[in-house]
């Protein structure tokens, strides 16, 4: 993924260790290691009660690229080791495909898939991701004075509002359901509660925020930048809907509702009244702030029995075990943010080259 | 675009000519040039009374890589000239502008732009989009049995209750506005003139469905299928949001409703109950037909005074003149095919290598 | 080919028409037909008494990309029609391979293959490239203080003893043959001659020469610049060696004498005494002249009788016929500085990125 | 790099680790610890007495992508940890340039280099290569057929001279300066012996073979096969030449010594009676074994004291301490194979995708 920040995951959740590479990172780019830590205590099961209680410490560790704080300008290799493998869980699995995971499609796509903890499907993949976006945030604030952030807007139809550009990380990390808005993020965790109890799971919105994007980051055509972000989210697990700006909400309005007019401020910056366009016209961006929203749909790892199908092509029915997720919302915060800062980087970088 | 299936596309509204360049179209393809004129002629200006009414023919021409109508396996270069050229009709645009077009994001970017019909940002851009799509869409029916088909579900907040599994392209090609239900296509016929002789414009959601893919195509992590689609879809202009399956519907669902429980039928076919994974599951197809959807906003292209800025940096206003297009939908559902089409045959190819 | 300043080359022989489109190109370059016309001119068939004699006038025309004679940073595509479709000259060569010639192996790859002239094989389809290299050089010169030269160094065993460091374009277009040291010139085209008469025909090596490339272009591992190089130039029609710096003769060496020694001039340039590092050390540029050299074999189209085999799998015989060019290397020498300009400015660019 | 089978590699000579993810592997395929790490103990340091006697064990592990010795078609990632990281050897290096090495040429690029060991510069990241050069010669074995071989030709002014087809594994590897001719090999070392002695170093010629390979495989413009293979083996370190087939030999023969004329043998295979072309015809197979040969310079570590410019730009001298290895072609054999292998494998996938 990239074309000058460029990166590569590789991991599966229950092999020896789950990791990044980054090629193209600029020399001299600050590497601070807590930074990195910090992103993924963010993503990591067991943070909070309300996500999987699976333990894992996943401590980053960096390999390469990296001398004393600063990178080299050579490929950046991290890696977190797995801890805690528990296979036995999942062999009752073993010859059966759980409804709405990738067992059937991998099964199909390579003839064999791994069974115990789904694998490269698995969200411990994101590891490698929210790694990297993390050295992404990183070059983002140092070189360009851009921050990203995103929360979750809304769990089941519990929804928030909320006015994006007061938001702040530490609004953001004020609650283990990563809402900025406190009374609500309070209903939120109740249902999550709840859900989880009822052994079932639900899903939700998560917005996303790139603050201080200068005009003229992303390519006219197929690299467009909403194109490039929509790609990157929709890459995550258990993400189903993008929308940049206005979204399926906009195709509510009429033009003259929904145009951006344009006017210059007392200091002679351009800006727009409104941003329905979210930052991006054309798919390039125009200065005003980029937002974005993803939905994630409920996970599909539930504790109640299920129809499905085994290997030999019987109709059977499985129950999950074990631990789950009830919903995956607070935990796909970083991996949201980290996702929108290595595309941000990389074109970041591209426009360098043409200026 | 594309890995293995991949095209480049060149060309301004206002230019001599517009084309695209096919690198990895398989040798002895059958290509027919009426049904790529065909799709071209969906896609074209003029076409009835609810779309822009510019008169271009939009002739495609091959220049390469074809010979006695099968394809050779070398580049497939085609273009289509520009007859159209009244840049006439943009001059009071040249310092100005247009709210929610590109034109301030491109001058941004490039430090100078094409004014004249929106340059490289013109929906014309998409001519060789459709004429690669329509090739696209001959491999994946000649060689794998697949076809695409995408209609117009809503129009301003006029929806319609289609049931995609028996949607033809007689019954797309039935109405001007293409939406398969053929009352609520008048409805919507009817909104989309009022509008236009109001000066405004409205946008809506189009539906795309792939029926015969079989289980296995798609990439596990940054290439999953529905990043890929997503991505080709945002790319288009005026689109704004993306669904794949339920999409942000999803999000209202738990997980007990929203899995695909698996069956196998008489005939030992793998399949699901319901369809909300949208007929891929891990970034993975399942065998399920794919469903989309997208979110095109209303045309920027409005015939009403707006405040905007000029190149001055005075804050100024503008308005519209020539001609206008109230509602680009009808024009976009082959677009949104060609797009899912060239995803598809990419992903097919890509899987024939590892198998 | 490329990651940022990309181009795409399509069309055969005897098409209609053959092209190139680049992606990447920075907005704001001054773009000079005339001067992509005398890079054209240089490649032409017909251009002089030692090359092939068909009459193709090569006409560049700009489609897109380009505006008041100033790239506008969209793709620039450009095409010249093929005029002199002799095919019937061809005929005969049907049914038979042609030895050397791209025949045998086109048809086990693509179960089919163009036989008017070589079709997709043609050194015709250099003609995108040298388009394109020639703005590859111009931005190189306008953005870079870059120039690239090549010139013939042998033909045959006939060797011409050349100062490289005080070539001029000037003296590689005083003969047609283009070695810029006359008397060996003249010889060389004696021998063209005489060999052309004699229905055969011969190789040799071309020599190229980059001036003001800055230290720090390249990439350390893959893209290594040398690597780069290596793959464009081994990428023409022909050609089967390639060296940089020293080359193959740098095995003679000891490393004592090899290693380019650094001193710091008057001027406090870094310089080494020597350069059998070709001005690239780590795959990245030194600072120093970057020298390479190019074997073109002999053209493999000549008017003896040779054994070969037909499509049933006969062995039969067969002789050329119509126009041939008994050496590719005066025409290949503007070939050789566009593949050259191509992955310098590409590089340039890149490292622009990361700066 | 790589199109569909695609390598990343990562780590410094002297950080905690090197390795390689290898993307796109097809599921299924046996992978053997035992083939990779042999592999790795043919381009170990301290392997004999004529190479470096640094002692570094060099165990390869794998991380993922392998489930019970067999791929799952997810990324494999590979790594080797750095064991003798004897830092202290290169102190007095910190602020002076070594000639001929990538010290002065990173230092302009990234701003910053690593001293030790030459940090990614280092011939140690050629492990990750040669692990994934292991696992795509056993596809190459496996799905195709194929065998890869590369040997020493040269050291010096010493040729051996040898029967490119009857060459074996086994000869290749029946003496440590890795030349199947036992006699010239003899004389290799002693010179390599002599050369140590005098703390000087010398360089030579690798031949590289692939037996087997089909007609058919590689690309008709840019990605021509022989393009591809010279820029993975001129991106090898201390690599300045490549050729294919005949190469700069070849310049010296006429078109009629040179064609290879085509004839059917017995059991109705196509064949050519001698093969100037190397097994490529423009750029893609043609059936008959593939031949080329790449210059490696004499080593720039060397025990004499040399002029050079530190870091204040005084001009200063050098001398070389520590261990050196006076001729890298014996360890750079496994390495040309891995190239090959990478490469062949890359372009069987790649004609798969498009039969």
């Amino acid at each position: 993924m990239g074309n000058i920040f460029r990166i590569t995951t590789w991991g599966e959740s229950h092999g020896k260790a789950v990791g990044v590479v980054i090629d193209g990172c600029p020399a001299k780019t600050k590497i601070d290691l807590e930074a990195i830590q910090f992103e993924l205590d963010r993503r990591r099961p067991g943070q909070s009660k309300i996500v999987t209680q699976r333990k894992e410490g996943d401590k980053i560790e960096i390999l390469s690229g990296v001398e004393n704080g600063i990178s080299t300008g050579t490929p950046i290799s991290m890696l977190v080791w797995n801890e805690d493998q528990r296979s036995k869980d999942y062999d009752e699995l073993n010859d059966r495909f759980r409804p709405s995971h990738a067992d059937y499609s991998y099964q199909q796509k390579y003839g064999l898939r791994s069974v115990a903890g789904g694998g490269r499907a698995s969200a411990r993949e994101t590891i490698g991701r929210v790694a990297a976006g993390a050295i992404a945030k990183e070059i983002l604030k140092q070189k360009f004075g851009v921050e990203v952030l995103a929360w979750v807007e809304s769990i089941h139809d519990i929804k928030a509002n909320i006015d994006a550009q007061n938001v702040t990380l530490d609004m953001i990390e004020s609650n283990p359901v990563r809402c900025p808005d406190p009374e609500t993020a309070q209903k939120m965790i109740e249902r999550i509660e709840a859900v989880r109890k009822n052994g079932d799971s639900i899903g939700g919105v998560i917005a996303g925020l790139a603050k201080g994007v200068p005009a003229g980051w992303g390519e006219p055509i197929f690299d467009k930048l909403e194109a490039e972000l929509a790609k990157a989210i929709m890459s995550l697990p258990a993400c189903k809907g993008f929308e940049s700006g206005s979204g399926f909400g906009g195709t509510l309005l009429h033009g003259s509702e929904h145009n951006d007019e344009f006017f210059v401020d007392d200091e002679r910056n351009v800006k727009t009244y409104q941003n329905n366009s979210g930052g991006i016209q054309g798919g390039i961006s125009n200065g005003m702030p980029i937002t974005i929203r993803a939905a994630f749909k409920p996970t599909a790892t539930i504790m109640k029995a299920q129809k499905t199908v085994n290997l030999n092509l019987d109709n059977v029915s499985i129950s999950g075990k074990g631990r789950h997720d009830p919903c995956v919302l607070p935990r796909a915060v970083p991996m949201v943010e980290a996702m929108m800062a290595l595309i941000l980087v990389d074109h970041a970088l591209r426009q360098e080259a043409i200026r």
